[in-house]
């Protein structure tokens, strides 16, 4: 996966690598409860899935102004551990409009609280293809804005 | 409760009220679901107090940089009915800070497609008291920035 | 908040302050499981809040005799935290009728058992508005009794 | 199982047959939700076992004044299905002590509102077996009141 | 409870006591999760019993051909608590049919992972009873097959 | 159970397509209920990755023999719509084996019944990786058999 840094770190200097910031638009933001937590005592993956699932649905779902249905992910990395208490922040980018399919690359940053620190993290990233559907069910054309 | 409109609608002239728009930062975005509706149909209304009490102490979190508790609401509305699938946006806004103690005006937004359209409603608000704690469960200041 | 304790004490001599009671009939009886935990550990305010809201909402369909909606909570306080394990009792008390809404106090209570020893605390309370509604969610009025 | 009226009935004539009346003391009064139904449309059996079970557990922790474990049913019906906004009252009765073991017996009723009517029903019962713990986990005496 | 063993353990000498298998089909197969845990922290029986309630219903669907409802447990025991992380195995065997009802037993047993050592372990087991039900809700005839 | 089935099982003959079979071994068996569904009806996206990941997790954790941790995802496919009421059957195969990590292919099927007739569907497919960790969360070997 290519982890881009967003547009705005471009024109820094080389002297410093540029940091990293989120990619796409904030769709879901959510905390990490004791509820989803595995027994390994992280947040369970399916969890933060459902919720880049939801961020994903919801970015297509304003481009194509309508139903969507999730019916791939193309590339998904776990990089870093969620905690209980960490809000959860899932950033939405639609990299890809085909004819009646979407191509979402979604983004899950944490922020962490030390005292006074806040660290904000990337745990996860992936690419999330929806497709546009009509109330029955059928597929429809994505519209071109 | 008086609904005030955001700060940048104050320049508008008087022959159309302002559109009045979300008050505060957005701490907490997520999609209502099938597991959130009451007996009646609508999305339950306890549902959407956890939601902003999470955005509450989100911001009172990070305000008082570290351990807050909710000590009191003194004031909170419902004026509409949220649906499966309506996108709830919880904003907060921090309205006092006493020694240990914060106010944070919550106001939850939701995001409703029918078809092309896309409606913004305020379905509810109200005023969450947090207090700040350290890590014993004892008071503490908040820090002044 | 001032509560005062329930019409039995009333009647108490001065020497020793009346120990309060629940006021209301009991709505709502639950245990705190693990699952309604906060990231702090205890257990989290927007699980409080549903259970006195739904006990508002019984108590409220019965004296209204049908469908009601929440649509103010005037004043609420957190006294003490609420422990996984506790069993939380939510008492309801009709205080004030009008021609379409109904205001119930609720009173949140745990039983916490230390051994042999049972301990009864209140842990929250609160003023809850509800509306009576038609089956089509219009407004109707409060049947007198 | 024999399903005895309660106490308060056995005086009454044998022109009308007594009305049943639940057995035992309240332990838990939850409202059932869409979250809590099966695929068929009605509340999901498991769930209504899951607040017996607690009614039970909590009935046989005040009386055994301390931990239990749910150590066998050894009888269980289900009379009628319960729906979406029933409020389900779990009663719970002591029916037999032992050195480290306790019955209890469980009655699940709901309240169901049709307009200006509320139905008491009777929908489950069953016999529950708890065992005294040790916070270790090994049995321990149930106290002799 | 007659804990009968599988019955490819028949053959087995005498010496050493056949070990017990489980009996009947896997129907239900699921991961123990910390939102399952009871505030002594060991799985809640509640979450077993929907579980074996799940795992007795398909098996019983798939007798029954059709739509079944649960109307009595006959025996019910629990002999091992259950972990959080303890993969849950549900199996299901027809132990009896009626003109409309279908008893079955279900077993419950655990894989319990200890480094490189998986430990299988019977923890409960019971006797439900179902019903065959037509898609109104009235009882249908079991089929014979 | 007999693994063939995926296409390029090429070498069968052409009169009849070779049917389709699950692919690995049962490693998660659950009934969707409508507490899994997403606002369009359907079961939620989420909650199939949520059961994926685990049957993953499963079959990666009895491979390495202790802890396991998701890290990729690398393709996954949604085929068809899961309703309320199918049985979910998450079959988890592994398909590599490296140092440290094991990448699973996981297919979801679907037993869902009309009437006397019970259809078998594959709904999803992906390919999982997980690494085995030590229990201090650090990188280990995976065992060779």
């Amino acid at each position: 996966m290519n982890e881009s840094a967003s547009p705005d770190s471009h024109s820094q200097t080389h002297e410093t690598p540029p940091k990293e910031t989120p990619r796409g638009v904030l769709a879901i933001r959510q905390v990490a409860m004791p509820a989803n937590l595995n027994a390994g005592g992280n947040v369970f993956g399916g969890w933060i899935l459902s919720q880049m699932d939801l961020a994903g649905g919801i970015t297509a779902n304003d481009h194509a102004q309508g139903r969507v249905a999730t019916v791939a992910i193309t590339a998904m990395e776990f990089h870093l551990p969620v905690l209980s208490g960490d809000v959860l922040c899932c950033y939405a980018d639609v990299t890809k409009v085909g004819k009646t399919s979407l191509t979402i690359h979604v983004q899950a940053w944490v922020h962490r609280r030390n005292g006074p620190k806040l660290e904000e993290l990337k745990v996860t990233e992936g690419d999330f293809v929806f497709v546009a559907l009509n109330e029955d069910g059928s597929k429809r054309s994505v519209p071109t804005v």
